[in-house]
């Protein structure tokens, strides 16, 4: 029996508040072999008091030594294995672009290119058009007409797009059309599998029509298509645990993710601030809290050490505005390691958090990763710390007699 | 492939014996944040000793996060996973009073109700009849004759009983007959699968002769049935360790949970003293030897913090008397934790501790739930103990060349 199952079976009836923080790309390294990582150099001494009142560990996103994007990563916290539960590309970035996919549709990320004369690809990125110019020729596409399909363009950054498809009897099983080569033209939309074959019908019909928008384009005036996916079909929080789950995000990415695990997008908040802000005011309506925190991940990406230092210490500030109202179960995670010296997402645990008043103390002074060792959480996968959350909130029974 | 195909395609031959020491429950928390746990705080020279020479870790009985009943906390413990076996109520029932399931048995937990002259429950529990009253209307049951069918009706506690339906072709597949309401009259017993419609129809004779029987009873004029269920299908410790298994226990319940394990039930002690003298009498016939120790898990659940202290002082008295028979391997554990704070049995991780000539040494200078944190076994799931003790008494081979 998987642990989804089981937690379907046992969730019980609570009035207890549960918040999952969620410092992207908390983990990190040392800049020089044997100093401290961000986390270890950051003054928080608000985290530290949770340290020492709470349960520590090591969150595994998927597996050793396996680097999840934000998709596996947050589908692991939210409590769905990551390798059973997969995002298809086109589903990602349409929900990172703040798209919301409904049952019928099938997403697929675009590029524009370069075609010669001969309809060869001369350029796979159409020379980089600029965001501005890109979403002129996006607005061109929404032209297109397709019998019994809605067609969805949008625009992403330079040369990327994202084109939904909605109607019946769609699926994802197409290929991809990038032939990932120059002086070829690009590929038809082919299915994968039999199901798949309305869907590779009505996107060649797409490139069909907008190849011929787009021919007298100087540089977009091809496309290809990559990454055909369907909305990927997560049992809801409401369902799996019981619970009334409010996500609270700035980026469209996360507040996306969220969404596909069936949580409500709460606020518009822009910042930490008002993300606390918005926490306080519907604090009565849900059970569940998603507060994404993006800038350990940016500060990372970017290799900036110092940033990220001062990112966390923003994070360890708002901390007692947090705890202030009494969450049951409060919990600092990530949802993978973004060190600065990698300048990327990494397969490094993540050091994790949960405070609650059921928790077998550890000895774990501080927060940081050399501690979190020592804690009483171990190391865990990532996709058993919501068991872990529902148990300390008083929200799963006994399993057997 | 699963832990199971391993070790029974691995195990070898060897003299070596193994004792299983299972506290009950021997997990705790503090009454106070940053306290010390009931066997933190208990005084225990024998078993730190063993600490000091042994291996030291934490099992998690099921799943982060998950409680495990008694039954799913013994499973993981004898090496079977307890999210693939499991044990029906109604056999959990029959086994907890003593009552040896065949293969042809269908067990259920009865209830007794009072019910209206329209037959509708008046009350649930039969006003919760006295256990000696029970008694008395379950031998009046015994009356019951069902064509091609053995009727086995056992008291359990007040207005519970337990009944086993004994012959051909009969599966654990009916729903309970319990509306789980008053103004109702009881369900009929209903097939929830093809293969339990014979036992349905049993189940429906009996329950019709039974109410005929009971009609002129003041309270226990009628009966539910819940938790139908099979003697699960275990393999044996024979089977799949090459052990010949030993249970010494006090109490039914663990005694049956054994048996379901293939294993052999020694002498009749009603102390840990006898149980010491029962295995020095039988360590010659049997190679794996299993104790329970019930009260640190009934302290626990009466929380009395004191109590279970003085109870695991009581079971670390006893480690001598054990050690002198020169166990190869001796692991001491529990199949849960019972923190006395929650009166209840949780989720939190079990201090265990394994002890043989080939341990590596971690440090640990005495057996607790923080000093566990360290040690060499680190955090593992409880159903991979028997492979680590098997591998420890010399009785594994080598995976693969």
């Amino acid at each position: 029996m998987k642990a989804q199952t089981l937690v379907r079976e046992l969730f019980e009836k609570s009035e207890t508040k549960i918040v999952m923080l969620v410092a992207d790309g908390l983990g990190g390294l040392p800049m020089e072999p044997g100093g401290k990582t961000e986390l270890e150099t950051a003054h928080t001494p608000n985290l530290d008091a949770l340290a020492r009142i709470g349960t520590s560990g090591s969150s595994i996103p998927v597996l050793p030594g396996i680097t999840p994007g934000s998709g596996p990563g947050h589908l692991g916290l939210f409590g769905y294995d990551p390798l059973e539960f997969r995002i298809g590309r086109g589903a990602l970035e349409a929900t990172g672009i703040g798209f919301e996919l409904g049952p019928q549709d099938v997403a697929a990320r675009g590029n524009f290119c370069t075609l010669d004369a001969a309809g060869c690809i001369r350029d796979r990125r159409a020379g980089r058009i600029p965001s501005e110019e890109s979403v002129k020729v996006v607005n061109l596409l929404k032209q297109v007409r397709i019998e019994g399909i809605q067609v969805f363009v949008e625009p992403v950054k330079e040369h990327r797009f994202v084109v939904v498809f909605r109607g019946p009897n769609l699926e994802g099983a197409v290929a991809d059309t990038d032939p990932q080569a120059v002086g070829v033209p690009p590929l038809m939309p082919m299915e994968t599998l039999p199901g798949g074959k309305r869907t590779a019908m009505v996107a060649a019909e797409f490139v069909r029509q907008a190849t011929e928008i787009l021919s007298s384009q100087p540089k977009a005036n091809g496309l290809v298509l990559r990454g055909f996916a369907a909305k990927p079909n997560l049992p809801s929080y409401l369902d799996l645990y019981g619970l009334r789950a409010a996500a609270i995000a700035v980026y469209p990415m996360y507040k996306g993710l969220a969404q596909l695990a069936g949580m409500s997008l709460v606020g518009k908040a822009q910042s930490l601030d008002d993300q606390v802000l918005e926490l306080k005011k519907c604090w009565n309506e849900f059970d569940f809290f998603f507060l994404h925190f993006k800038y350990t991940d940016s500060t990372g990406e970017d290799g900036d050490f110092a940033g990220k230092v001062t990112r966390i210490e923003e994070l360890d500030r708002m901390i007692p505005r947090i705890t202030s109202l009494k969450p049951d179960v409060l919990v600092v995670t990530g949802d993978h390691s973004t060190p600065s010296l990698m300048r990327s997402h990494s397969w490094h645990p993540v050091p994790t958090l949960l405070v609650a008043s059921q928790c077998r103390p550890d000895g774990c002074e501080r927060f940081g990763e050399r501690d979190c060792l020592r804690g009483g959480l171990g190391m865990f996968e990532a996709k058993h710390l919501m068991l872990l959350a529902m148990a300390h909130a008083g929200r799963l029974g006994k399993y057997g007699a």
